[in-house]
């Protein structure tokens, strides 16, 4: 699908384009607070969500699902166990799975889970500079959900978190960096509006999920996500300023956003 | 309040008409993906919804509402035994309530949980083509929460469904399919954009539960309330054509679909 | 911050700047149906949610939060023990937290977690007249989570469950009713269509939180709090009459309210 000598913006597109006609499965196992949003803007994409987080079927479904989402934000006991078990079975299955690890430094339950699903070998980590610090090992955790460190801080500790779980890491924020631990990939998209609608982060990973789905290169896949859905935040931010109507707009504009708004405004470096 | 010989058009909106006058409290025990849709879903009606799902309470608050819904979207272990005291209660009382089968047939917890809720005779069933047909012991159930098989190969399923169970089913899809087991009606409005927004079905349960609750006739009632709310999606999809913003239109057309509207669209056949 | 001489609408408004400089991280234990609702209602105000419910890592937050929310809508096992938690660690840490008593009377496995929290200390109390009234150990109980009881009524039960707790206490209704047992304040903005959109209860005792976590004098905290969030509610509704567009527009009031309209508009007695 994608030509390997085209840009990252040519690429970007035609990965967006593979999910749309794909429209993969994607199994998520997420936060209750933010869980609506992230199931309606993969249908917004063009993707198809399913939530299934109970022990016993979450295992079944990953198998079955074309990718799964594994994000920490509210993980009840029956969740983590649905969660161990989902990855687990990804993995077997040869399914690529994301893993958010919300809050994850300061908190101890789902630190002790992030640790777990690291060693089930995620295809893509996606956080703020905060989580991915404390995963790789560094930093103090951030303020809640929010991040305390800046990405660029975050650098060296993505690097080395790539290089010790095999997964891209993708860390969040006014530049995403991206890296598998060889390249390292920077997409400067996205609108300030994002810090204010609840689950911006997690619909990102969702959506790295998606691309991951049907690019099989996962490093393309994450900056493909990356890029598609801050442009599409872009093409919101133009229509509405505030962050109730700009979370709406957002999925609009998941639906609405195509090759030409890729092309003409992806900073990918 | 209704006029048997009247034409389905008029019957729906005199039993929309009843909802609003005596506000049903409409309990609800349904999934954490839409929950907040469907709470807002039926207030924008004019319904009244509670949201019980916990053990103890759960029983004890069907038997004082109006009516109850099922919904087997994300089944933890304590919502099970919730669903199960609530549709024992609402039986007891002699109360309406509705089963939403959410990917029944290919996951096993809740599908067990489906035999057992259809063992306590739930007033309606509404599903997508791929769970009726699945609860109907045919059919090797669907992808995800959408449906692998068209309405019209489930209407022999749906038919054998309600005789099974005494229940009036409801076969959701661009052509609705309602019987009692013996008279079957088809609804042939609605929307596209539907299939794009997270619990768009989830919300047409509830809303045959708040239609159960005010019109005895389960047939009519399940009718109306499928009329009613694809008017109302057609309403909406004249005002937006994006996912997002449809979605609120939709709550907005809710509000505003009134008897006028129902006549003039109604397709009931 | 404010000045004990001004009237009430100036330290409002002091109140609301307060709060955005200091951008507090509110701690939520909330309802399901409604949690989101009440991290974007958070956010688009200018403070700063985290929804951490979970036992062990409940209480290790609350004590490092900046104010903690207790919201009994959907209260399963697991929430219920990490409430008790995170009320005790807050207190314990001197930090102000808000027990809302969603459905309280009627329901027992809530409300006998209410008297357990109430035993903690609340800082603040706030419910519709029907949660207060039984709280107080009158009333009957309310319609689910609407009131069946009026505010005046409630009056003298606010009373007194402010002196038996140490709680401010506020009724909610078309006028607000806040006591802290000496002092009863009434404040009188706000909209019909609050009563339309699910959570508007829900994300009021949220912005309580955050006020309160930011002006120490709880009264004038859960005063600021009702006319700032009422204020942006008459905004809202200037511009949009339906539920769905309702609840958008009112988060994007959130955003845009500011001292020129609450001075303007509020009515506090």
């Amino acid at each position: 699908m994608s030509d390997e000598t085209a840009g990252w913006p040519e690429r970007a597109a035609d990965a967006l384009q593979a999910v749309r006609v794909a429209r993969p499965l994607v199994h998520c196992l997420t936060n209750k607070v933010t869980v609506n949003f992230v199931a309606n803007g993969l249908l917004a994409l063009g993707a198809s969500p399913a939530m299934v987080d109970i022990p016993v079927e979450a295992g079944l479904f990953a198998g079955a699902a074309s990718a799964v989402l594994v994000n920490l934000g509210t993980p009840g006991a029956e969740q983590r166990a649905a969660m161990l078990e989902a990855a687990a079975a990804a993995g077997s299955a040869g399914k690529p799975w994301v893993l958010d690890p919300v809050a994850v430094g300061s908190l101890p339950v789902r630190t002790e889970l992030a640790r777990q699903l690291c060693a089930l070998r995620p295809t893509v980590i996606r956080g703020n500079a905060s989580e991915i610090r404390a995963l790789a090992g560094a930093g103090a955790g951030g303020h809640g959900v929010d991040t305390a460190d800046s990405v660029e801080d975050a650098c060296d500790d993505a690097l080395r978190l790539a290089q010790a779980t095999g997964a891209v890491v993708a860390v969040s924020g006014p530049v995403d960096v991206i890296t598998d631990g060889r390249t390292t990939v920077r997409v400067s998209n996205g609108d300030p509006l994002l810090t204010r609608v609840t689950g911006a982060g997690c619909l990102l990973g969702a959506i790295v999920a998606a691309f991951a789905a049907t690019t099989r290169d996962a490093l393309s896949a994450t900056v493909a996500a990356c890029t598609v859905y801050e442009v599409a935040a872009e093409l919101a931010a133009a229509t509405s300023v505030r962050p109730g109507s700009f979370a709406v707009a957002l999925l609009d504009a998941l639906d609405a956003v195509d090759a030409a708004a890729i092309t003409a405004r992806a900073r990918v470096a």
